[in-house]
């Protein structure tokens, strides 16, 4: 005979928030067994407030030392344990965080968002600092650049990504991914302010390591070893070794998540 | 009988060099025994290319957790140990630099130049971050706010500390300045772009601590704690005690020091 156990626990509440977060301390973002990551952190923080274990899932992973503005992510937390509005709850966890991890919003939202799912396109920043000497205040920030760059050269080869496109050449493999490399880029853009040079992507997808393969096919092209023919022809080639190297992760910062 | 000693050496060289650091993990700027500062992590640098031991002398001194883009400093340098141009100088002693140091300019001057005596005038900015949580990328770098300011308020307010004044009621006092506190401020302005508010101030000189307690009067003012007519009236006082509170030194900047 079977007893029946009733359910009493109310249901969990859905958040969405959205993180900031310093990667240059973190082994990235996703949790894994041994090291620092920023999901970890948030985990530890989320389970104190909300008096149980909870897990967030992301709009999508950073690499280590890649830094995030705006990622966003979904966390359930049981009503009973935590009967707190939004803002609280801010408060609440940021007090639990490291220093180079904060909450920045907080919302309701219904229990089927899904922050990874869901999400319709991103927008990453990347910064070059271009100068016989680095910045200290952009150390662990910015991709120290020594050799001088054409900026006009580089925004119209940042023009060549803009649009549907196989991005094959300039992303790494990973064993799993079998899909398509196709995405569709709307922004990709470069400005520079005194040596502060920002590359601005924007896409409804992104492959691994594909923003920093095209910052640094970029600054090939600034440095005059890559002209726009041959971009072209590295697109067609759809091989990851004609392109450019990687540009290094402590410059690149996800910026926002676009639902 | 003496024996003449012959001075082979030949005259040393003075080189003018501007220097930017992040002064989270130093003591302040002036060397001290037993603590990191600014100025021996230069002077170590450049002793290890100079093949000698040098002294720099810094256009002013800078608290502890204050930053610089614009310090500027001289140093001498015998010729005969260090035959090299003022750009090979820069790259030479930047490698032998802590990743939070770096020669950013460098150039010859004549013997006669002095990095302190020769400053015509100062420009710092300071950073503040309102908004209920911290921005993790700007952790030791801003003053995190978190009740709202009136933008408005602190701009009309600003400008009261403009012009030639007595500035005893914003700086603290140091046992041995006994001098006139009166300085000249040529602009003290507040401008916002999103969260992160940034206030100018420039000026002919500075007293110990001056610029963080002007920081700190307007935030105070931005708060609503205190108003246009308090502030003339705190001028007249000539005390520190009525004044607002010693803005944090994360928050300041030496921007350019003027020749």
């Amino acid at each position: 005979m079977e007893i029946p156990i009733e359910d009493s626990s109310p249901q969990p509440t859905r958040y969405a928030l959205t993180v900031e977060y310093d990667g240059s301390q973190f082994n990235g973002w996703q949790a894994q067994i041994g090291v620092p990551t920023v999901q970890e952190a948030l985990e530890a923080a989320l389970s104190r407030v909300a008096n149980h274990p909870v897990r967030v899932t992301g709009a999508g992973r950073t690499d280590t030392g890649v830094h995030a503005l705006g990622m966003v992510v979904h966390v359930d937390i049981p009503e009973a344990e935590c009967r707190m509005d939004a803002r609280k709850l801010l408060l609440a966890v940021n007090s639990f965080l490291p220093v180079d991890v904060r909450i920045v919003a907080a919302r309701r939202v219904p229990e089927d968002f899904h922050a990874r799912f869901d999400a319709k396109g991103k927008r990453y920043f990347y910064l070059i600092w271009n100068h016989a000497a680095m910045n200290p205040l952009l150390h662990n920030r910015a991709w120290h650049v020594k050799v001088p760059l054409n900026l006009e050269r580089m925004q119209k080869a940042a023009k060549l990504f803009v649009g549907r496109k196989d991005f094959k050449s300039f992303a790494s493999t990973r064993e799993y991914e079998m899909e398509s490399t196709v995405r569709r880029l709307t922004r990709c853009d470069v400005r520079k302010e005194g040596y502060t040079w920002k590359i601005t992507i924007e896409g409804d997808g992104f492959l691994y390591k594909m923003c920093r393969g095209i910052v640094g096919t970029l600054v090939r092209v600034g440095q005059g070893e890559l002209t726009q023919t041959e971009i072209r022809q590295i697109f067609r080639e759809r091989d990851r070794s004609v392109a450019g190297m990687n540009a290094p992760a402590c410059g690149l910062t996800l910026w926002r998540v676009f639902y």
